[in-house]
């Protein structure tokens, strides 16, 4: 399998590296060096932090020890000869420490020996094409406590082209970082001096995320969903019968102790509050399914050093849904849930999904026979919507199966967003029911589902996704007037409120119009109209678009039909 | 004056309250017993509860003491008598403790005497009509952990007739009571047992809040400002900052501890986070005025024993916005808040209002100029609107003057929702500037403003004012289609899709017609269409209004004109 044949080409490259850095820098102790899902790493101890000259010296020594072609041994040593192989690796010999077994593996070429479990290539002269990418601290084993490793990046392929090919997508990634675009484009902020990983929404970010809010309650509501607001805090005892003060704790924000009452607690969650508007009162199978939709901010304790801009952060708002339904109606719902997903992810330019369906996990709640109903249902409704599918078998929540749905970016990179859980758990644990038409109680299945996943994270992927260009019905901005020169500002205001249907900014500065186009480009404004003379007599406006330059002159109402049209397509022109 | 007289009467009514009880109960100690703002109360320590009985008998009794027309006369005595007086009255001695004074007064009527400041009426045979309301209980002083008292209110006037207005009056408050009608009509709950002072919207009052929300973002965004969405917590650090932990501390939810790192804290109010918008980038005069508009929900620690259905809450979502401005602008943007707030609260049928314009208090920051200017760009700004308004002369808040508006309700009852402060305070304590056209940095002038104050109090005003009946603009439900026989569902059916732009609903139950239309009236559904053998074969439709009964038949174009007009109009039949 290719993903097997590059596992083992960039272990062996990390192992190159560490060959290379004890050749020029003996005193460095190694950590750790695996390869991960693009490329590899080693974990290195050394006081003195590596420059980016270290890195070019250590790469020269690389292609040394690449043309050296170097056998690559694979021995086993029992762990008492192990010690003493190791006796100058702190770091290798706590890990050695922890392994059960009698005999422990090592991998050697040339002078180099490591312990390691491989697999390995059979040479270093296998290895072709490589570059080192970054430098980056680590704690030793995650551990904020333990000593501060280097860890060096690097990337290796067979061909030049991959590796070429590799490089430009990460260039290409680089200037998409919506870490970046995101203050650039007055998007959004973030301020770590008063709490890491809160997102502030910029008055531009804010328009895109009110779009998309609008979009999708107007379409839950169109397709049978109606809508919910709860509190963004709970009693510590809705925390303890929902189970997640026990499985869920390390997630949550620390309790809120109150004098003299109960503690209040931040919500990870919103489902035990949709559950207590279902038990406010009885229900009938008559009412079901009943669908709540609730663009629901939580706020999850991720530790400071995984947050990362809009993509891992402590507080976000998950566009979720809950589903109670009767078993018979479970595959009908499950359907009607991937038709939305793939309207809106389609509506965004997704198309391309990976579906996974995960099963019944070694520790359960709930039957086995439900389960594998469950399960059923879910499958069948893949089935039915042609969707392609792998099965996680086992990978299921406790508390019952799923489908995981990743989109690909334009640059091919995976996100999961959406999620579709049914969960036999929280119905036992609150007891909810409904009155069969037999006239008994019985509980509902609970189907929780997002689709967008978080908006913080849906808005991080697609600013990376558009580069910044959002489509015409998400931009900002849609359409701005430039002015020639001042004497053109009262016919440009009026072409202002004539376009008052669109979102329509004017550029009334003093400034030259080169300048004002190249703002108004840097800005990512996706259409200009540029007011001269001409324009002021003609009926004919000079209109631009973003990173196409001029494309022609039209009337008023040409243009508000362009963009309508646009606008209710969803076009994208990235 | 008016106000004067009636607390004098109901402070004599709740002497002869007191007497009444005294001779009824002779081992009952009495609390305090004051006029508020309708009737008055009286507090009793007694081990056993009051019953309705005896009320009654108290009633009785005190028509009795009217009868008597004692002689009500004020008299002056020396602490050392005063004790002697009250000696078997533990509650009055603790108050008497704390009069400073040598002297203190008393008011005496046959064998009754009260530590009193009065003023009093003359004699008891000047009430005329009164009426005992209620028995609540209420700790001693406040204080929960003083005795617990058994309060007694009462109301009384001078003519019959207005005493049976004010009982109307209550009567109706009661029938309107939002605690009530919102589960009723299944708005929205409260579960003190998970968090008291929470509001859960279920779908019903979830779409009217939608509602609400899309039309003041519309409007609010057509009106120069622009939207942002910011965080529920902060690190503790930015409360200090803005002053919140020191003059707002006992409001604030308590703090977060996490270990190894900053505290966080739930925000009471969104301004520093505004702010933190604000300097995220360099300001130039030419982008003021800055108006940055969020529905913010924010967590306020209020004493469980204040906590009223939606109108005192500990969660609530401000309809918040701030505006960043030059001293010159102030004027101007009053007067647009003021527009703003017109049309809302007249869009919601509230077209009374009182305003009052509050001045510097004694303790204040900024200059003395800052303010005299402020306070009058608020003075000229009202008298340019043709607003009546009263002063309230030192009232305003230390940062700054303001104007707060109350509406009235259809009771005459009087809320305070709009509130627009001036504050010199935060743009210093945060630094925040602007270079102006000179080229200088100055500090801009910072509004703080609010028209419906809180969804969640505005929404219980609402449904008081409407009576649960919300006009069809925002009535959850709008028409419900009833077909008289299980025949007429598939044409029903027909109808409701051909309905499909307003919120229609469809009973398909087995159930008797006049069944459908009683819980349609009692689920206060606008308009209902009933369908039977005539309205298959004609093309007319019969239209029931809510509480109006048959309105005509009419064809469907004209259904959903009518319909239209009223939703466009936002009109309001109560």
């Amino acid at each position: 399998m290719e993903k097997d044949f590059y596992k083992k080409y960039w272990h062996t490259t990390s192992h190159i590296l560490a060959q290379a850095v004890k050749r020029l820098f003996p005193e460095v102790k190694l950590g750790t060096g695996p390869a991960i899902e693009n490329g590899f790493y080693y974990d290195f101890y050394r006081e003195k932090p590596f420059t980016p000259e270290d890195l070019k010296a250590i790469e020269k020594e690389m292609k040394k020890i690449i043309k050296e072609n170097l056998k690559i041994e694979r021995i086993e040593e029992t762990k008492e000869k192990a010690k003493e192989i190791l006796k100058e690796e702190p770091f290798k010999l706590e890990i050695l420490e922890e392994i059960p077994d009698e005999k422990v593996s090592f991998y050697k070429q040339g002078e180099f020996i490591d312990l390691c479990e491989g697999p390995h290539l059979n040479s270093t002269g296998e290895v072709k094409h490589f570059k080192l990418l970054s430098v980056a601290s680590s704690y030793w084993r995650g551990d904020e406590n333990r000593e501060s490793m280097q860890r060096i990046y690097g990337i290796s392929y067979p061909e030049k082209e991959e590796l070429e090919n590799y490089l430009k997508f990460i260039e290409e990634a680089k200037e998409r970082d919506h870490r970046v675009l995101g203050p650039a484009l007055d998007l959004f902020s973030i301020h770590p001096e008063f709490g890491s990983g809160l997102i502030y929404w910029h008055p531009k970010g804010s328009i895109i995320r009110k779009i998309i809010e609008d979009f999708w309650k107007e379409v839950h509501l169109k397709n049978g969903y109606e809508i919910v607001y709860t509190p963004h805090i709970a009693d510590v005892s809705l925390w303890e019968k929902s189970g997640h003060l026990s499985f869920y704790k390390e997630y949550m924000f620390p309790q809120m102790e109150v004098d003299n009452e109960r503690k209040f607690q931040l919500k990870p969650m919103n489902c035990p509050f949709h559950i207590l508007i279902y038990k406010s009162k009885l229900r009938s199978y008559r009412d079901l399914p009943i669908r709540w939709a609730e663009l629901g901010t939580v706020y999850r304790y991720e530790k400071q050093g995984v947050l990362h801009g809009l993509l891992r952060v402590r507080g976000f708002t998950q566009d979720d849904a809950h589903i109670f339904c009767t078993p018979s109606q479970i595959e009908d719902e499950i359907m009607k849930i991937i038709e939305l997903v793939s309207f809106f992810l389609g509506s965004f330019g997704f198309k391309d999904y990976k579906v996974f369906l995960s099963t019944r996990p070694e520790n359960f709640v709930g039957t086995p026979e439900n389960w594998e109903k469950a399960t059923n249902a879910l499958e069948n409704a893949l089935k039915k919507k042609n969707m392609d599918y792998e099965i996680d078998p086992g990978e299921g929540v406790f508390y019952g199966p799923k489908i995981d749905i990743k989109i690909k970016d334009c640059l091919g990179r995976e996100w999961q967003c959406s999620t579709i859980q049914v969960d036999f758990n929280i119905p036992e644990k609150f007891e909810i029911k409904y009155i069969d038409r037999d006239g008994n109680f019985k509980t509902p299945i609970l189907i929780h589902r997002a689709i967008l996943g978080s908006l913080e994270r849906f808005f991080g992927i697609l600013i990376e996704h558009y580069k910044g260009n959002f489509p015409l019905w998400l931009a900002p901005e849609q359409i701005r007037i430039l002015p020639i020169a001042e004497r053109h500002n009262e016919f440009s205001e009026k072409i202002k409120s004539a376009l008052s249907e669109f979102r329509t900014g004017i550029d009334l500065r003093n400034e030259k119009i080169n300048r004002k186009i190249r703002d108004a480009e840097s800005e990512k404004v996706p259409y200009m109209i540029i007011i001269g003379d001409r324009e002021v007599e003609s009926n004919k406006l000079a209109l631009r678009q973003h990173s196409k330059g001029m494309i022609g002159n039209f009337s008023l109402e040409e243009i508000k039909n362009l963009l309508k049209e646009k606008i209710e397509k969803k076009e994208i022109e990235v």
